[in-house]
């Protein structure tokens, strides 16, 4: 089946916001089976909404748009859908009822204007949404020497459109056979410390675009996510595909990958590392940026966050060496490990991806039998790259030697 | 003039990546004076692509797309644009000796493939690009009865992207006329405190639609943005216009308002407040989150972050008074003002809106002429919403409570 995905709102076409709404639907179309072609964006207009639904309902089996639902005067949906049905609006009372509800358990009066909210075009099917004043619509637009195209109209916001595309449409897709014939399974294997392009040319034929399981690579800040994606009759094939495919990559480059599934993230490894080791870390951040201590806040094994302008800010007398002032943030915060950046350079405004900082990456470790007593490495990095990223990369790059420290080192060391 | 933007790539309809160039380049457009009714995201397909781009040209005089220009076989967009223009593809040896050019720079070897970069459309002019292998295409498709559209193919890489649009599109845009009869100048009033609906209602009719100049609200992880937006035949009147829509907005909302420009954040009116007052700022956070000393960091002003578990994780001693800890932070520190957050709260996983959570900010300040003392001010809040901006509505509203305590006290009470 054929899926398109349509986004309604001047606040995207003037480029005030960008879209996420479309990403997320696609993805849920593709785990029943429904591939997307296109994703259209249209503006507050009738009759460029209407031009949208009737191209892409020509086009698509299944059409989800979203946005143009809300009780003002920019909000055009249901006008539109009328228009591309050739259908009257009519008032549904049970709809009525339903804002009504939400308005007096919240303690408010219902503006008028939310009345518009339960016009809905002849022979539309309602899409509940419990949580919100905006219902959705279901519809169905016979198409010539096709099947008919099934259209879902969903409120912008995205909570409230999710919990409605999860409870409603996906059940209702499924039970109507256009969604579900096939099973698809993912799994994510993330990566760090190596770039794009390396990482395609390390993984060679694995990523063909016709290979089964296909293994799709994307970044994210610096973070690169590998994903498998099985698409089988049933569920075992499609795991077992998924555990081959796997394999193969742990094989091909062991050295850069840290973790499995879409959350996990380097502060989840050097937390999952600390925990298996019952010990415990301080982080110590200088210069122009701080994003380890809000990263690690909260987690296993994570005792401390410092951030200071200078490195020799901690000096507590003029010129203390550089081990006591880490002997001594160790025993005053109680931890094992202390992993310091040194520094986040301050960033100049621009667009263009920026030459590489020198910078140093502190990691202190306590030796067990002594007191106050540790041992101190520390690593010499360059690292360059967009602005909007930098920052975050150097803070990996510190957590990924760290996470490589706690996975070699024996805990006796 | 009409425009539209399309977006090319299987990375945004699987939903595996969310497209920002079409945000990026309806601004621009919007900038010279052109609409934008429709943005199309379209897969890695050569039927999907022409399809794409013939809608787009028969409806908008100035066609923007980004992406399928690379060297693999998944980049399609030559292929796509000379069957649309229903012409063959040449080879550019101009072309062609740029993109040695750059590996040889890089001290590498061209891979073959990426001699297919230097194929054009018969016809279609090259745009520039500097900074990577592929360079853009310029395009002039004709329409019946209507003036022909304008089509430009660009890279996908946003960098690349938005530095071909700067140096080479607009300018062309302009030359031609189809751009840039109008002025049009924005700006954006930031405000923290207030929900949107509530916004809203207080503007009343500043925000419809059909007002000159326009003034919209974004909304951006607890931050409100007030863009106005004047669109007139020169740049005097569309300034005016501005200046006199920003004194109303200061006269109807002046108790939400922390600063201008799209940039400015809490973090900046808190770091200038203390530049103004000549004092210096450390900031406590506990909990499962830490975002303000990554904010603050490198800013004036701003002196030391503390990350602990734990508010009482700071005792030196049991019970410790929580005054003597504030008053010997401060003077380890060297601070006039000690911001405190206890605590942000572990978040279950889900999308859902979250209950308020309880939490206390505090607010130390010495008292200049004694020895260590201070003054303490603590403030208890309750702040829910959407799991993905709960932390940062928390970190915000701090700040918002100190920058109040910054602008209202006088230096020396």
């Amino acid at each position: 089946m054929i899926g398109e995905v349509i986004a309604i709102g001047d606040e995207m076409t003037t480029g005030a916001r960008v879209d996420t709404n479309s990403a997320w639907l696609s993805q849920q179309l593709a785990a029943v089976g429904v591939r997307t072609f296109f994703q259209t964006t249209v503006a507050d207009d009738i009759e460029a909404g209407v031009q949208a639904f009737r191209i892409a309902a020509q086009r698509a089996d299944i059409v989800i748009a979203t946005g143009g639902l809300g009780p003002t005067r920019d909000d055009l949906t249901r006008e539109v859908l009328a228009m591309l049905m050739n259908q009257p609006l009519e008032f549904r009372p049970e709809v009525m009822e339903h804002i009504q509800t939400l308005f007096s358990r919240r303690g408010r009066e219902m503006p008028e204007r939310n009345r518009l909210q339960a016009m809905f075009p002849v022979g539309a099917d309602v899409v509940p949404n419990p949580q919100g004043t905006a219902p959705g619509l279901d519809l169905t637009f016979p198409r010539e020497g096709l099947p008919p195209s099934r259209i879902f109209a969903l409120p912008g916001v995205p909570a409230e459109m999710k919990q409605m595309v999860q409870a409603t449409v996906l059940p209702r897709l499924v039970a109507s056979g256009l969604a579900g014939q096939r099973v698809m399974r993912q799994q994510v294997v993330k990566c760090f410390g190596v770039g794009e392009s390396e990482m395609e040319s390390r993984l060679g034929n694995m990523i063909a675009r016709d290979r089964t399981p296909s293994v799709g690579i994307t970044v994210s800040r610096a973070t690169i996510s590998l994903r498998i994606t099985a698409d089988a009759t049933d569920d075992a094939l499609a795991l077992q595909q998924i555990m081959e495919t796997r394999q193969q990559i742990y094989q091909l480059v062991p050295e850069f990958i840290f973790g499995e599934g879409e959350g996990c993230e380097l502060q989840d490894a050097v937390s999952d590392a600390l925990v298996h080791r019952a010990e415990s870390l301080a982080v110590i951040e200088a210069g122009a940026a701080a994003p380890l201590a809000g990263w690690l806040a909260g987690k296993p094994g994570f005792r401390a966050g410092i951030y200071v302008p200078e490195l020799n800010d901690l000096e507590k007398r003029k010129d203390e060496p550089q081990e006591e002032i880490f002997a001594r943030i160790a025993s005053e915060n109680k931890v094992d490990w202390l992993l310091a950046v040194d520094a986040y350079p301050q960033l100049p405004e621009t667009d263009q991806p920026l030459p590489a900082f020198p910078l140093r990456v502190l990691i202190w470790k306590a030796i067990p039998s002594s007191e106050s007593k540790g041992e101190l490495q520390v690593s010499e990095l360059e690292l360059g790259g967009h602005p909007d990223i930098v920052q975050d990369r150097i803070a990996k790059a510190a957590l990924d030697i760290l996470r490589k420290q706690l996975k070699r080192k024996t805990k006796d060391n």
